[in-house]
């Protein structure tokens, strides 16, 4: 786009703001320098803002960029000269919450915090959490398909939305705001606009399920000598109907010692000492009935699951403790900057093989790679970085990733979990996703966004 | 198709059935008399199968209707003079059950309940149940996206699949059989064949969640005045991590009573003399938790929700007569052949409301209907039948429709929840549903079935 348009906006949108190249560049761009690599920013204030945006950029043949909270980690919401920034931050309402129905109803620009904190005040919560909670926004976290920590339970972003209105790249809204779970009532087209990061749409307002939340939470820190024995662990939890399992997070002792390191903690503070650590939390009715449930469990499976060591928190402070441990990722940042970093889901039992193939991949590609592994046990969402300044080079990245994701899909598992595909995957995406799968993809896009308006070169590459 | 075709069908296809007119005229079409009107039914035994099937059809310009166990409700696999029957019953297999990462990969035609039987030997359970379990087959269930009783805590069947393969009208197979729960990597397009009956593509398999089942469950029925006291109830279990509600069926006091005089059940067996029944299952550690768990829950919640009555039972014998209070449904067939009946979702508080609105609604319309009002409480999906022979003429269909789907869409409901749109509800979908979401619907059919091959007719009307 050309400056020469921005006051033709100004007086289409005189309720948004909007900030130029120029101020574009004073701003903190988010988790990407590239998000604010566009013509202009526009933060309209509703549905009809988006909608009037939309067409203009469809008639002026300017293309849309949707942002949320700008903490993306694949390059989803990136920008180059000419584009123009949808900022959703300016539709931040909660404009309902039915705590019979557990359902909200939000604007795509709130935060998960936000909508947390307000869902909270009924005894509920959206079932989904992530560190990035205080910025990621439910819009956002809708175009990436957002998993997070509860996801092996409630299911991610996908399985929690059960109705969402969004613009389409002709300004037209789609408008499917259904409160209910059960609907079997046509193609269930809001799907294509979930995980499609905002390729296909531009999601204004989102109706979500609620869940009540447990009266109180234990965690427990536990040494195992595997994955397998920390998932013989969780089996034994989901198994059980009387507390109910909230968090199974898995740390390779690469990434333990590291972290243990990064955080000052002394040897002998917490039970560290084991292949893997496994963060587990519990919910129950009351504090008491949710520690003596977590103590029981690991009592129960000790010998069979072969447990080296574990501790119950004794405190909601040890507690934090632990999860520090699990949560303090950008210390992995601050050691190797931009350290090249990646987010499969690897099936069922295979989580070990696959950890011991990659650590061997890894270190034949270079004898001083260690990747730092862990994430989310209950549902083979891992984590790894590798132990390096970043970004390496194309072709590097490229072996990195072939070790990665070689046979990952044959498996049954998935090169991209929660991250989305955005620039960072795209080539993965055309050497690992299912070609017919991207031949219909690539047709879906063709159809609904004929010009190419919304997010062009996300996903899809579209030379 | 011509009968001419056949022999070359035949040729094509060695190892599938096949069925002319004549002898499809001499078997049981299912659910739905229509399921049968076509000029031949082949059943082909794998993908490759179904493959080449839909290859043959579309170069010779014939159109293809997948049936799955002809339970449907909605007419979606009826089937006309010159069309051909894709039977799916031929791919019967579980392929694997991973006890390890709670995953069932199972070919279209396997049974719902073949697939619970084989489930429960690893002490898993597809957590989805419907009436018909003995012959709904998982690529039905998957085509018309079901639901059932334990949808509120579990979701549909498109929250349990994990990855599908499907033939598109032009024979390339769609394979995304992915195992895991988490994936972002570019749109989901599975999500295009759950819920569309089979008009983008034939599903052919399906790779589903599996939860641990509960140690053992305890069965209650309840008398209240209300559905927004059982709701109170309901809501008070889901609250509660020491128990896990596993089914909250609510019965209104026309079908309760017609149910208890069909089966016989003298006064005074049950609690039955109450507005509203409620039907309450718990699933526990063992029985005793269970049924504890029952009678303190309600115990608890009985002043507050105005309880009127209640009994847990104390034998699986008097489980089993509360739930065929619920199940026995077909009476209402032999009462009223082809009732016309009914399957709406209802946003949570909005149901004790609804149902004295359709009452008066249908009174007006004749001061003899007094509708059946039953279904799954926790997810507001009513099932709705009225007290009167089908089918009823079209026009009186239609100002039935009109007072049950009024205003559904616009609280957030829908107008069906369970059954699909099929046949049966064409023209309320296109009364009913979002003309953005219809169009683009039809583009989409038009996309990826140009030639109006796979189950035409159905869902979008293609006049």
């Amino acid at each position: 786009m050309s400056a020469s348009l921005l006051p033709a906006l100004r007086t289409l949108l005189p309720t948004a703001t909007i900030w130029d190249a120029a101020e574009l560049a004073s701003r903190d761009p988010g988790f990407d320098a590239r998000n604010f690599g566009a013509a202009a920013l526009v933060r309209p204030t509703d549905t009809g803002g988006v909608a009037a945006l939309v067409k203009f950029c469809a008639e002026h043949g300017v293309s849309l960029v949707a942002q949320g909270g700008r903490t993306g980690l694949a390059g989803g919401a990136s920008t180059s000269a000419g584009q123009v920034i949808c900022d959703l931050s300016g539709l931040n309402r909660i404009e309902e919450i039915d705590p019979f129905a557990r359902v909200a109803i939000v604007q795509a620009g709130v935060t998960l915090g936000a909508l947390q904190e307000a869902a909270a005040e009924h005894g509920l919560d959206p079932g989904i959490d992530l560190a990035a909670r205080g910025s990621a926004t439910i819009g956002g976290m809708v175009s990436t398909n957002a998993g997070g920590i509860m996801a092996f339970r409630n299911g991610t972003m996908r399985h929690r939305v059960l109705g969402l209105e969004a613009v389409l790249p002709d300004g037209r809204v789609f408008c499917d705001l259904t409160r209910v779970l059960k609907t079997s009532a046509g193609y269930d087209l809001k799907h294509l606009f979930i995980g499609a990061e905002g390729t296909l749409g531009i999601v204004t307002r989102v109706a979500l399920r609620l869940d009540p939340v447990a009266g109180a939470s234990a965690t427990a820190l536990v040494g195992v000598p595997d994955a397998a024995s920390a998932q013989q662990i969780v089996r034994h939890f989901l198994g059980s109907t009387s507390a109910r399992l909230s968090a199974a997070e898995i740390l390779w002792r690469n990434f333990a010692s590291f972290m243990q390191r990064a955080l000052g903690y002394s040897p002998g503070q917490l039970p560290l000492d084991a292949p893997c650590l496994l963060v587990l939390g519990l919910g129950a009715d009351s504090m008491e009935a949710a520690r003596a449930a977590l103590e029981d469990g690991l009592a129960a499976i000790w010998e069979e699951a072969g447990i080296i060591d574990g501790l119950v928190a004794s405190s909601d402070a040890q507690a934090a403790q632990m999860w520090r441990l699990r949560e303090e990722t950008v210390e992995i940042g601050r050691a190797h900057p931009m350290a090249p970093s990646f987010d499969v889901s690897v099936p069922g039992g295979g989580l070990d093989a696959y950890v011991a193939r990659i650590e061997a991949g890894l270190k034949a590609l270079d004898a001083s790679y260690a990747p730092y592994v862990y994430g989310h046990l209950a549902d083979g969402n891992l984590h790894i970085s590798i132990n390096c300044d970043g970004p390496v080079p194309h072709e590097r990245h490229q072996a990195i990733e072939d070790v990665l994701y070689d046979g990952l899909r044959e498996a049954g598992g998935s090169f991209s979990a929660e991250h989305g595909v955005g620039l960072e995957k795209r080539e993965a995406y055309e050497r690992h996703a299912d070609p017919v799968k991207r031949d219909l993809a690539r047709a879906i896009k063709g159809l609904i966004d004929p010009n190419n308006i919304l997010n062009p070169g996300k996903i899809i590459s579209t030379e």
